[in-house]
C-alpha cells in the first residue's frame, strides 16, 4: 500500500472483536454512572486553542493538534474535555445543583505514541458540579472506585490521594515563596528521581525537613499525627471526613500520598491518581477539584470535582490480569437457501429478526454444503433450511446445530419455537 | 464570555436531555444492526487527506478541516470513513467473506452550517464486503429500512433506488461521450431547475430523448417496459431481482428513481438515497455500490456495498414527527440524610447502587425539607431518610414517593424491598 495512505501513528483501527470488548467496557462504566446518577453529555471535538491557554497551562498545549481553520482561526483538537463541560455549565444558568455528568469523548494528544500513550483515545470523565464540600470529592473518587472494581480491577489499583491546599500549607509553613515551582517539582519527584529532586527543591528552601512531610503516605490519623499542630486542623478534619467516607462506600483500597499533585494547573483540592499495585505502567485515572474554572467562563462561581480515565492503560492493565472481556456473540440462525426461494428465505429472516434474534442469510448463492460449512464457522446455534419443498407447504426445516436436532415447523409457529 | 473561549459554528454540545434521546436512537441502531449481523468497528478521527483524494473527488477535499500536523503533514479530520473502512479490509487478509460492518462515528466537514448540515455530526455506517451480486445490495437496503422502520420513520421516507451501471448503459447507448460530466448534470438536475438541466444537457448530447429515460420513475416492470431492448436486460433482471428481494424483506417502500446518481465518484452500481416524503429535507441517508475502492490499497478486488447516514437531518425530521424519543431516567431512591449520619447513608446508597438501582444522596448538608424538595424535583420514586435513630436500629425510613406509603426496614432486609 502507497505510505501516503496509512493509519497515522499512534491512531487506531478497532476491529470487530476488539470493539466488541470495548463496548462492553464502555457499557460497564455507563452502567455505574447510572447507579450514581451522573448523566451523560458530549462534547466538540474541536475548540478554540484559547480554550486551553486558561488555566490548563502551557505543557498541553504543547501537546495538542492544533492548526488555523480556513477562516483563520486557531482551533485545536481537545486534548481534554473539563474546559468544554466548564463552559457548558457556565452557560446554561439555572441548573438546579448538584449537576453530575459524565462523557466518552475521544481525545487527542499530539505526543510520542507508546505504551499506554496514543495520539487519539477514549477518557471517561465524570465531574460534580456546584459542592463546595468533601462529600462531592468523595462520591467522585467513590465513583471512579466503582468503575475500576465493577470492571474487575478492585485489587489491582491503588487510590492515591492527597490536598493541593494541604500541601500549600505545609509549603508555606515552611517558607517556601514559589509554591507553584514547587508543586511542579513535587509533580516530577518520581520521574527525576531522589537525589535531583532533592538538589532542585534546595533551591527553593533551605528547610529540608519539609521532606519528610511531602513524602508522606498513610491514612489520615498518620498523616494528622505527623501534620497536627503544624497547620490550620481544617485540613487534617478534611481527609479524616474523605477517609470516613471512602471507607463507607467500601468500593477499593486508598491511600494519602502527599506526594500527589498533578500536574495539571487548575486543581484547587483534593487531588488523586489511581496506579498499578505492581507500579509498571502509567496512572489509570486522575482527578480532583477545580473550583475556579467555571467562573473563567463569566458569571458566577461554581465548585467542580472530577476525573478522566483513558482508554489506553485501562487497556493494558485489563489484559495483563486476564480482565479484558471476549464478547463472542453467536449467529442464533444462519439460513441456508436451496433453489430459487430466496424471496422466501428473506421472509423468514425478517420473522426471526423482528424477534429480535441475530440472523445471517446466505448472500453468496453457494451449495447447501458450503452454506452449512458457513454456518458451522460463524457459530451459528441453529440452520434453517429453506427449499423447494419448504416453499410448497410454507414450513422450515430447523436444525439446532447444538443439539443436532431436526424438526420441520410451519411458519406460523416459528414464534413458539424461536422464543423458547 | 470572551469571544475566543466560545463553542465553534457548526459543533454542537450535548446537554443530557438531548444526550438520553440520541443514544437511545444509537441504541436502535446497534440493536437492529445486531440482529442483521453486522458487526461494529470504530475508526481514526484523522487521516492522511491524500486516502480522500483517491475517489471521492475533489469536492470532498475541499470541504475537509485539513491541515499540516505538526510533523509537516497534509492530514484531515475523516469527512466520511468509507476509505477507512476499505483499507481495513484490505490489510487484513484471509478474512472469510461476506464482512459485515457498522460504525457510528463522528464526522467533520467544512462546510457552511445550515439546517441538517453542522460541521460535527454522527453518521451511522454499514456495509458489506465481499458480494458481487445485488443479494448484498437487497440485504444493505433493508437494513437501511429497518433501522428507519424501527426509528418510527417507515412511512415518513421514499426509497430512491438507481444504478449506475444501467444509467450509464443509457448515456451510451444515446452516444453521450462524455459520461462523468452528464452524472455530474443528472446529480445536480434536482438543484439547478429544469431549464438549466436541459440547456447544459444539450451540449452533451443532441439526442433530447434521453429526457425520458433520466426522468424514469417508478416499479422494476415500469422501467422494464420503457427501456426493454433498449439496453441490455442483465440490468433489467437486476432491478427486478433487487424489487423481488426488497418487497420479500417489506421494510418500508422505494421507488426505482433514474435520477438519482450520488455525487461521490467512487459508485459503480446500485446507488439510493432515502428522502422525506414532504420533500423538504436533504437526504436522510445515501449510499451504493463500490466495488473499485478496496483495491486502491494494493492486493484483490474486494466488492462492496454500504451506506451512512447523519444525525442532523435524522433529528430534523424526528422531531418534526413527533418522534425524537424523550427519554426521563428517574431516581429510584434518593437517601436524605439528618444529623451526622453521611457514613450510615453511603452504606445504605452502596447496597442499592449494588442492586443496580439509580441512587442519589443529599451531598449538601440541607434542612430534610430542602432533601425532600430536591427529591422531588429529581422525580425520585422513593425517599429513604437516615438519621439518628435509623442508625441506632440499623434501620431506614423508606417512603414511596409514587404511593405515599412509608416504612421501616431493617438494612439486612433492604434487599426485599428493593428487587420488589
Amino acid at each position: 500500500m502507497d505510505e501516503g495512505l496509512k493509519r497515522l501513528r499512534g491512531f487506531r483501527e478497532i476491529y470487530p472483536e476488539e470493539m466488541s470488548s470495548r463496548l462492553k467496557i464502555f457499557n460497564i462504566m455507563r452502567d455505574v454512572s447510572r447507579r450514581f446518577n451522573f448523566k451523560e453529555i458530549d462534547t466538540p471535538s474541536l475548540e478554540p486553542l484559547e480554550l486551553y491557554k486558561l488555566k490548563s497551562g502551557e505543557e498541553i498545549v504543547s501537546q495538542t493538534f492544533s492548526f488555523k481553520d480556513k477562516g483563520g482561526r486557531d482551533v485545536t483538537l481537545v486534548p481534554e474535555i473539563t474546559p468544554t463541560v466548564a463552559r457548558m455549565v457556565a452557560q446554561k444558568k439555572n441548573m438546579p445543583k448538584p449537576i453530575k455528568w459524565y462523557s466518552i469523548p475521544k481525545l487527542w494528544r499530539y505526543e510520542e505514541p507508546q505504551s499506554g500513550r496514543l495520539r487519539e483515545f477514549y477518557q471517561y470523565n465524570a465531574d460534580i458540579f456546584g459542592i463546595w464540600t468533601i462529600e462531592a470529592d468523595a462520591e467522585v473518587i467513590a465513583l471512579a472506585q466503582a468503575i475500576l472494581y465493577h470492571l474487575g480491577l478492585g485489587d489491582k489499583y491503588i487510590m492515591r490521594i492527597s490536598d493541593r491546599t494541604l500541601i500549600e500549607s505545609i509549603l508555606r509553613r515552611f517558607d517556601v515563596k514559589d509554591v507553584d515551582m514547587a508543586l511542579r517539582l513535587i509533580d516530577r519527584m518520581e520521574k527525576i528521581g531522589e537525589e535531583i529532586f532533592i538538589e532542585e527543591f534546595g533551591k527553593i528552601t533551605k528547610e529540608m525537613d519539609i521532606m519528610d512531610f511531602i513524602r508522606l503516605k498513610g491514612d489520615a490519623s498518620t498523616i494528622s499525627k505527623k501534620l497536627g499542630g503544624l497547620i490550620d486542623d481544617k485540613y487534617l478534619k478534611n481527609i479524616e471526613n474523605l477517609e470516613n467516607y471512602l471507607k463507607s462506600y467500601n468500593y477499593g483500597n486508598f491511600i494519602f500520598d502527599l506526594s500527589i499533585v498533578r500536574g495539571i494547573a487548575y486543581y484547587t483540592g483534593i487531588v488523586f491518581e489511581a496506579h498499578d499495585v505492581k507500579g509498571e505502567l502509567r496512572a489509570i485515572l486522575g482527578g480532583g477539584r477545580y473550583d475556579n474554572v467555571v467562573s473563567l467562563f463569566g458569571g458566577e462561581k461554581i465548585p467542580a470535582v472530577g476525573f478522566g480515565m483513558g482508554d489506553a492503560v485501562l487497556e493494558i492493565i485489563m489484559k495483563r490480569e486476564n480482565l479484558w472481556p471476549s464478547v463472542d456473540e453467536k449467529v442464533d440462525y444462519f439460513i441456508a437457501i436451496q433453489g430459487d426461494n430466496r424471496p422466501f428465505a428473506i421472509k423468514i429472516s425478517k420473522i426471526i429478526r423482528e424477534m429480535g434474534k441475530v440472523v445471517e442469510i446466505d448472500m453468496g448463492g453457494k451449495s447447501l454444503s458450503n452454506q452449512l460449512k458457513t454456518a458451522d464457522r460463524l457459530g451459528a446455534k441453529n440452520v434453517i433450511i429453506v427449499g423447494d419443498e419448504e416453499k410448497k407447504y410454507n414450513i422450515i426445516t430447523l436444525k439446532n446445530l447444538e443439539t443436532g436436532e431436526q424438526v420441520r415447523v410451519p411458519i406460523e409457529k416459528i414464534n413458539e419455537i424461536v422464543t423458547k
